[in-house]
């Protein structure tokens, strides 16, 4: 069990470790890298869902961070958190439970990127002298939440939000996921360009209606990990990923595997000579399906074996076998560990309630991770 | 919030649903059909991992079950429940656990394939008079963990079990997974025979060589939802799906989409005419990415509108587009719901730490679900 393991080999598997030198490498890297460019750094919560790594991202100042739930904004500000932006379109369900937040924290962030959203805003006017702090969520050719950068309805209601009683336009918010396509730093770098470019000129079109006020933020592990000069500009960054980073940031472009934080610890449960495989206790309970075994490797990267696959998995069960030729069972007998590098770290994280934070694989410390809406 | 809500309409997204109605039903009916052909019924609990929902498929006896973790296992045997059968090929590093869980409980069972994990059992006499309750997993072509059954291994491993001191053989277990690959009844109907005659077949070899008193158990929704008559030759059999059942399985044929009682809540949140697209606040955080997005209706089935499908999702956002021509946004305005049917709910449920219970659309409960390994 994780409590009584002294080692990172020792965990009943499968278990979810973190290492914790790299983790506080990545951290100090994004945190260094912005404080000399001169923009804020707000990292996004998503990935990891717990007290301590935050504490390790926001270097101890539980102050400006992103998140994707609400359920995630609440729990940090239980835990004395502070300017926090929930960083989702406004969920009109939600909108009571984000007043209450606005009233208690001295700065709580919403998001919006259409009109209806923010009449439910207004319809719910906070107390105790706060205004809405808002966020406008703007659509940089990234193809999900926000409104077009280009549009006249994007300037409209930048207005609309500015010019409302009781709310404030906070800040123009843009998401670069579309990164998430790219291959090697120059194609990071010429999307994250771009982005930056149409949010500034976005900010320029602004102030050229005189709403001069809004802070401006991009997002974006890729982006975040190698930021293009004009980035200086920005009033803030929200990557998020780059904590734990993964075997598609790798891919990516973002960071080399050694930057890669976390692992799945699984054991070898069988040998299966007439089919070449062996199964590991590891399925997709415990890595999640993310990628879709679409690897070369596989469903993951099998530490130290690059001439294994991980072929297949159903909910306890990962298959796996050699790239080619037949596999050497005495070199994996039943029992031993194995350590797979996980496609996504935020997908894989999402599978666990527990992580194990080592130091050179002692095992220092047990995080316990928050999950819900 | 799930706890405030009286309807599954009015509660915050994305949330699990769980009809009560449909799993007593889904309970009721896979209970009476075993108990027609005379066969125990041992439901599978790694679907669901709830304590409400055990006994509902238990006829609330508490006794006879499967489940797939050892963590599991000290869950509901700390719920007082007993003859818990772990069907997983037996962990090196669980067999301390396995052990306490065997002298504590009447019945604890085990189950295993290879002939290491036998020594790993003599290696730790049971206390308190205890014999190990030993399983043997049987590979019937299914091509996950077992022993083929064809083969002279099996018969030897099978042996060495039954005369090894300490160790009862109690079982020969097969997990017919092989129905998932199968389209409709004659499919599933034509492997289920081809298990159940294997394994029967297995058990003359035992009898020939003297060993008869093991039981024999074959599972799989497909095969125990369209039961062949030579399975009432068989002690037990060991589902678990059936309780939910999911789009998977009724496009495998083991039930029909109104035999589905799951469903993820999920709220628009955006509209995106220039792409003719809505977003919803469920991505694979809330639904899994099982199925690929392979469905004709992408990653789920969207209840009651067969016109749209969920084409894509990150990790809190979904995308929703019309299969065909424009969409009509009037229908599904900023802040509506609309149901998910998930394509997997083993893989759904496990995004979700609590299920809300319905009956008819009121909440009639609340489920906590156990994690862990």
């Amino acid at each position: 069990m994780a409590d009584t393991a002294e080692f990172i080999k020792d965990l009943c598997t499968p278990a979810f470790v973190v290492d914790i030198d790299v983790v506080r490498r990545n951290a100090e890297t994004m945190l260094e890298r912005f404080q000399q460019l001169g923009v804020q750094l707000r990292p996004h919560m998503k990935t990891h869902k717990t007290l301590e790594c935050a504490d390790i991202m926001t270097g101890g100042s539980r102050r400006c961070i992103a998140v994707s739930t609400l359920a995630e904004a609440s729990f940090y500000a239980d835990h004395g958190y502070d300017d926090v932006l929930y960083a989702y379109p406004l969920p009109f369900d939600k909108v009571e439970r984000c007043a209450r937040l606005s009233e208690r924290l001295a700065l709580f962030h919403v998001l919006l990127d259409n009109k209806l959203a923010l009449q439910q805003l207004t319809r719910r006017p906070l107390q105790r002298g706060k205004v809405w702090r808002v966020w406008m969520k703007l659509d940089c050719d990234n193809g999900r939440a926000g409104v077009l950068h280009s549009t006249q309805d994007a300037l409209q209601l930048a207005r609309d939000i500015s010019e409302t009683t009781g709310v404030e336009l906070t800040g123009i918010y843009a998401h670069c996921g579309n990164t998430y396509g790219c291959k090697g730093k120059e194609q990071i770098t010429a999307i994250a360009q771009e982005t930056t470019t149409n949010i500034l000129q976005f900010m320029e079109r602004l102030k050229a209606i005189g709403i001069q006020g809004p802070k401006s933020s991009i997002g974006s592990t890729p982006s975040c990990s190698h930021p293009v000069p004009d980035m200086a500009m920005l009033s803030e960054v929200h990557p998020g990923n780059y904590v734990f980073y993964d075997v598609q940031q790798s891919l990516i472009g973002s960071c080399r595997l050694e930057d890669i934080a976390v692992r799945v610890v699984t054991r070898v449960i069988g040998h299966y000579p007439h089919r070449n495989q062996l199964l590991v206790d590891c399925g997709w309970a415990a890595l999640s399906q993310d990628g879709g075994g679409r690897l070369p490797t596989g469903y993951a990267i099998i530490e130290g074996h690059a001439e294994l696959k991980l072929t297949s998995m159903t909910q306890e069960h990962g298959r796996v076998e050699p790239l080619s030729g037949a596999l050497d069972y005495s070199q994996f007998p039943l029992g031993s560990t194995l350590y797979l590098i996980p496609h996504h770290a935020c997908a894989t994280a999402m599978m666990h309630q527990v992580y194990n934070v080592h130091s050179k694989g002692k095992i220092v410390n047990t995080w316990k991770v928050f999950r819900g809406w």
